[in-house]
């Protein structure tokens, strides 16, 4: 009973919540999440909370890794699942990557239908002969948390939403005594056969199942526990077991395992559960994950969501969406305003929560963990996330960052390398790009005071992390400056990587007064120049006896020591010490004229097709936006004594790289590193290197902002003049007084007050 | 602080046990655990300790369940690992079935070796090739609790011995800079390609690692989670991984992941440790598992291992052996102690602890539970144990047999079926053979008064699980009375066994005075006498439309409606009912007389070939020892009014079936079944109806024996003037009053006393 009446308590209080959440402004309406769907944004459209740990969203296609034994390209498209180009929806799973440019997850596909019962997915151009049906996007609404399609051919309207562990799915059907719905625990995307390592279901009673899906996929060794709930049970069950083997079936025949028997194990399952329907008659199905056990999984459903209709759950996440969307209040046109909250839904997606409700989870050491006191989060794909992510939550969400930065603690603290992680996912580091950028996020977060853990440790762990020796050229970049060329495919690149980070590791042992250690890394992060040849001006790749590597083209991105860009677009990569890099590149005119080519350049059709994750829209002259290693690289203009070019550049990459249209992302969202971009630039200023407290002034493409800082102050940036063409900042202004070095500080913002821009169209130099 | 102090303690309390053991008699003398190990035996020569969760034995091959994608009869010989005709040895591992007729298991085999690392087995007629060693029987000990054995190839020395949940291993190298411990994850007995789920390893530092096992074999779900530790650091480590496909493996390159990685996972994994060894260097390995964790493993290896020598391990296995064994003390020839003891032996080995130190286990549900206030065991293989071994632990096991019941129960109520096991093996049913035979072990217990659970509930599970209408044709069975031959296989072995079965309930039920439920599950019991066709006087297929099958041979085993038997065997199995079927079979002279024709009759090759699990000398004319379902029949010559001839064939099969070699046992020990016929058989009794408190008398094969009863009384039984020849009863006292009945009863035994047989060479009519 005590467990009943807290459950009808916490009601009370959502509800209260929700009144409460009244006095916001209503800004889900500017969220399209469909935005970023057509393409290369690889961003999903489906339902989610803020930072949830459930992602329910639909799926246009079932695409196997592999096909007929050789890759197959095609898979990539379907990072987050959907593609709104597709004519099909296949069914609705419960996990998805926002962004991201390689993929996993997918777990537990449902799609109901009605008629004869069909277990297989069937194609895009043939759905009848399957489970899966054409849809069109007239019929088609997506929202921050809440996502509704009709599905033709099978005459059923599905709406999802969900809370931070649970998947609720409404189906309308039309009446049948054939209605089924189907959970296809093959499915999975970026899927290969062997993937599955092994399914397990138990049906707990009429309405309820529970049990886990384990895969070798991305995440090597990923286990995610479930509970199902009908809010009607079933009048018959059964399952299809697609395994090649199964051996010593014969002791299993002792029952009929197929039809209505409730204990399923195997490597390739599909089950069904049938359904009476009448016209318009609703079934939800709450689907609760865990990375723990199926208790977990159930009391996760049953906390989160026992009690909450459907209709609930979805005021509920749109109201938690509200809130965190409230945080930044602008004024601008309604395009404008889709753009910017499409954006901050976008940050506020990823890392996702990693624990149950009793706060359990599983560590890499596969052992069942307790978060003490902290929100454990994975999905770090911190290559992309640590330049602009990490650094707005440390304006926006610094509470959830300081969380953040605890659960890499977690993480390095369970590994059994003792490293922080690079890409974490679940119980899993994916180990993917290059650098340890990790200490950036580390160190940013306890120098702008924003980590409540043990700032010692934490210092710890980054030095223990760049001197782990064995990963990627560490040991030889600890000896000689930099990866030789021949050890190592992304030498350049990772050097380059690992001198910034150092740096950042440099920062925060100054401000925990470790000299001796300031010293070292503060050395260390000077090896960027390893790489530098000043007799062409650029970064490039270098042998072990120490000459420049021979064969070797500044626009190409295969091959030459580089991941995910060329040598033109590395050789900037020095964000700890621009002031530095102008002097090698012969000085600020120079430098200048040199970021002027970039931006202008022609990139070739041949060196633009090796470049991934984008789309040709991605990129400006030779300049790629749809990638990383260049986010800071307009704000150069600032050092190089020309901020003009800057602010008109920042304005052209916010007006050109992000649209509110489904193909408006020219390049994956990266897990929110994109829209972090835009929405710090589109504020008017730019970390260009955490680790630092400075931000470097662009332009702002709004023309107000409020920040609602968790401290309870407010920041307002207010940009007067400005438009399309009024891009030139004449004048800035913190709390009345002019900034005359393009460069706000972390405190200034969180000190609150007001940022005053004057807008003209004229540069002024 | 507080640890180590409790297990300093418990150190000191386990060395006052040893010396409170000083007291017993040393009994483990008279163990010979190669008895069996020969032919068709299937127990294992290696360490174990009373009930233990590790049972740590050499293997001599690994054979795969398939050979080219056909089935490969092979493996069937290498259930328990180990085969006395083999010359090599493949390693040791920590889990083994004894005396079962079907396998699994075999997890982390372990070798040791000398020179080139060679991670592949070899063959046997080429053991150079790979990491088998080949050994002979002059260098090799096996006692209860200790195996030691001389690897010639390698001149290293293996010593084994346990204790409850770790297996401690004592390797002796000669010297050597080429020292290797290999463990290799793929061996397993009853492989086969696909076996392997998931294995995972960490290395925890330079002498500690913990990892699990996911296999899907007999037990379709079944993870092993270990930790292993080394007493000395090794010099080196690493892994290979033979898995066909390792997507994704391009991330994972990261790190050079085969030499001295510490984390690793894969479907097919092998690992190695180097050393660096002195001539006559000892290295010792503790190996502990846990159901449930690595950190539980963790935590068995420390509380149980943690600072014991391996000398101490020894020395307290072998005393709680003599503390188990002293509980029956026999006078009488080495032979026959040796013969007895090595029974005693067989029958303390299964079921086995199924949980960790902390109470922890994984459920049939998938979750962890906590047993509370009992030990929790698996290994129930009831369709052999219910018969004799159940029924001996009830009188010198009942805490344990009490504890075995609620095993049982709590399997009961994790298993979504809610059914108590029919081959109860970790968090798994196997569902192998026919019957419903828990209800008979929980019927026993509870009449007997060894139950401290809950008995309402215990018979509400038999009753719920004899009526689950969907298992192996129970659903005809109660509609019709027997079981359609057209529908099931073993329909006649499933109708008859369940009528024993639910006489057992309706004991049960009586006993509760529950008057509704005898009457209906008593009525039930008759059903056998559905299939006895009175016109040939045998049991005898019967199909849907009531008529007897046609094409029918009495003496066949295959498509005639049994399992492991044929209708000469059970047309005898009224264990519940002898005068009913003797009257049915044409009163007790034509009964008597068709037992004489089954203990003297010739089976023909072609019949004895599709009776398993035998060898030739398993059979005394047409009766099967070395298969079950006719145990109890030489005991029915009692009721048919002429119990010396019950006498004289209980001798026989004494003498036949059971001698002190290792190619001793006429057939599979079955988990201590036929050990324990063994043992009451020549104590002079035997349980021909378990649910029943009567034990019936045959002819006692020891001159003397004290029963040392758990309630702190004893049980003397003399039997004056015993000898081969000397078979016969004359006349049995029970103290010092004459039984004429040749019943002696439960609570005669338990009260305490003397049971005196005067022995002759004829017999008394």
């Amino acid at each position: 009973m005590k467990s009943q009446k807290s459950i009808v308590f916490l009601s009370l209080v959502l509800l209260s919540a929700n009144f409460h959440a009244q006095k916001f402004e209503k800004l889900i309406q500017y969220v399209n999440p469909l935005i970023g769907t057509e393409k290369m944004g690889h961003t999903y459209p489906g339902a989610t909370v803020p930072f949830g740990a459930v992602q329910l969203s639909p799926e246009t296609d079932t695409i196997s890794y592999e096909l007929n034994g050789k890759y197959n390209g095609e898979v990539y498209k379907y990072c987050a699942g959907y593609r709104y180009e597709d004519k099909t929806i296949v069914g609705f799973s419960s996990t998805h990557f926002s962004g991201t440019g390689h993929s996993d997850l997918g777990d537990f596909l449902v799609i109901p239908t009605v008629g004869k019962l069909q277990l297989n997915p069937g194609t895009a151009s043939n759905p009848e002969n399957g489970y899966r049906s054409r849809f069109s996007h007239q019929n088609e609404t997506a929202e921050a948390g809440y996502y509704k399609v009709k599905l033709d051919d099978h005459n059923i309207l599905a709406e999802l939403t969900a809370t931070p562990r649970v998947g609720i799915h409404r189906y309308t059907f039309p009446k049948s005594d054939q209605a089924h719905i189907i959970l296809d625990l093959m499915a999975g995307i970026y899927n290969y056969d062997g993937k599955n390592v092994w399914t397990y279901v138990r049906v707990e009673n009429g309405n309820t199942i529970t049990g886990y899906r384990q895969t070798n996929g991305w995440a090597r060794t990923r286990t995610v526990y479930f509970a199902m709930k009908f809010s009607k049970p079933f009048k018959s069950y059964g399952q299809k077991n697609y395994d090649e083997k199964q051996v010593y079936k014969g002791f299993w025949r002792k029952f009929d395992q197929n039809k209505n028997f409730p204990e399923i194990a195997g490597k390739n399952l599909k089950m069904y559960f049938d359904f009476d329907t009448n016209e318009n008659e609703a079934i939800e199905v709450k689907l609760a994950i865990s990375p723990v056990s199926q208790t977990n999984a159930l009391e996760n459903l049953e906390k989160e969501a026992g009690n909450l209709s459907f209709d609930q759950a979805k005021t509920q996440a749109q109201n938690n969406w509200n809130k965190e969307l409230n945080k930044i209040v602008i004024k601008g046109s309604d395009t404008e305003k889709t753009n910017f909250y499409t954006a901050m839904y976008h940050t506020f997606i990823n890392p996702t929560t990693y624990m149950d409700v009793n706060g359990e989870y599983k560590g890499l050491d596969q052992n069942v963990h307790k978060a003490d006191g902290f929100t454990n989060y994975t999905t770090f794909s911190l290559w992309d996330t640590y330049r602009t992510l990490h650094p707005f939550f440390n304006i926006i969400q610094p509470k959830r960052n300081s969380d953040m930065v605890k659960s890499m603690m977690a993480h390095y603290n369970q590994f059994s390398m003792k490293m922080l992680p690079i890409w974490s996912h679940y119980a899993n580091d994916n180990w993917c790009m290059s650098g340890y950028h990790s200490v950036s996020v580390v160190a940013d977060a306890i120098i702008k005071g924003n980590y409540d853990g043990n700032p010692e440790e934490a210092l710890k762990a980054c030095i223990e992390t760049a001197n782990k020796r064995n990963y990627e050229g560490i040991g030889q970049y600890i000896d000689l400056g930099y990866i030789p060329a021949e050890k190592n495919g992304t030498s350049v690149s990772n050097t380059l990587e690992y001198a910034y980070d150092d740096w950042a590791i440099a920062q925060l042992a100054k401000h925990l007064n470790k000299t001796e250690i300031y010293n070292q890394f503060i050395k260390r992060s000077e090896n960027w120049k390893n790489n530098f040849d000043k007799t062409i001006g650029f970064m490039r790749p270098r042998l072990a006896d120490g000459s420049f590597k021979k064969d070797f083209d500044v626009l190409s991105t295969h091959g030459q020591g580089f991941i995910e860009g060329n040598s033109w677009n590395y050789s900037f990569f020095v964000p700890q010490n621009p002031d530095e890099l102008i002097t090698m590149m012969g000085g600020k005119k120079k430098f200048a004229s040199k970021l002027d080519e970039l931006f202008t350049m022609h990139l070739p059709d041949e060196f633009f097709a090796d470049t991934e994750d984008i789309t040709r829209e991605g990129i400006i002259g030779g300049y790629v936006h749809g990638n990383e290693p260049a986010h800071h690289v307009a704000y150069f203009y600032n050092w190089a004594g020309q901020p003009w070019k800057a602010q008109a550049q920042i304005r052209r990459i916010l007006e050109m790289q992000y649209k509110a249209t489904p193909d408006g992302l020219g390049g994956n969202d990266d897990a929110g590193q994109m829209s972090a971009w835009y929405i710090l630039s589109s504020l008017g200023f730019y970390p260009v290197a955490p680790g630092s407290e400075d931000y470097s002034i662009g332009s702002p493409a709004i023309d107000n902002a409020v920040l609602n800082l968790e401290n309870g102050k407010t920041f307002e940036i207010e940009s007067i003049n400005q438009s399309p063409k009024n891009v030139y900042v004449q004048k800035v202004l913190l709390n009345g007084k002019e900034i005359r070095n393009f460069t706000l500080k972390h405190s200034e913002i969180m000190n609150g007050g007001k940022l005053t821009f004057y807008m003209g169209n004229k540069a002024k130099r």
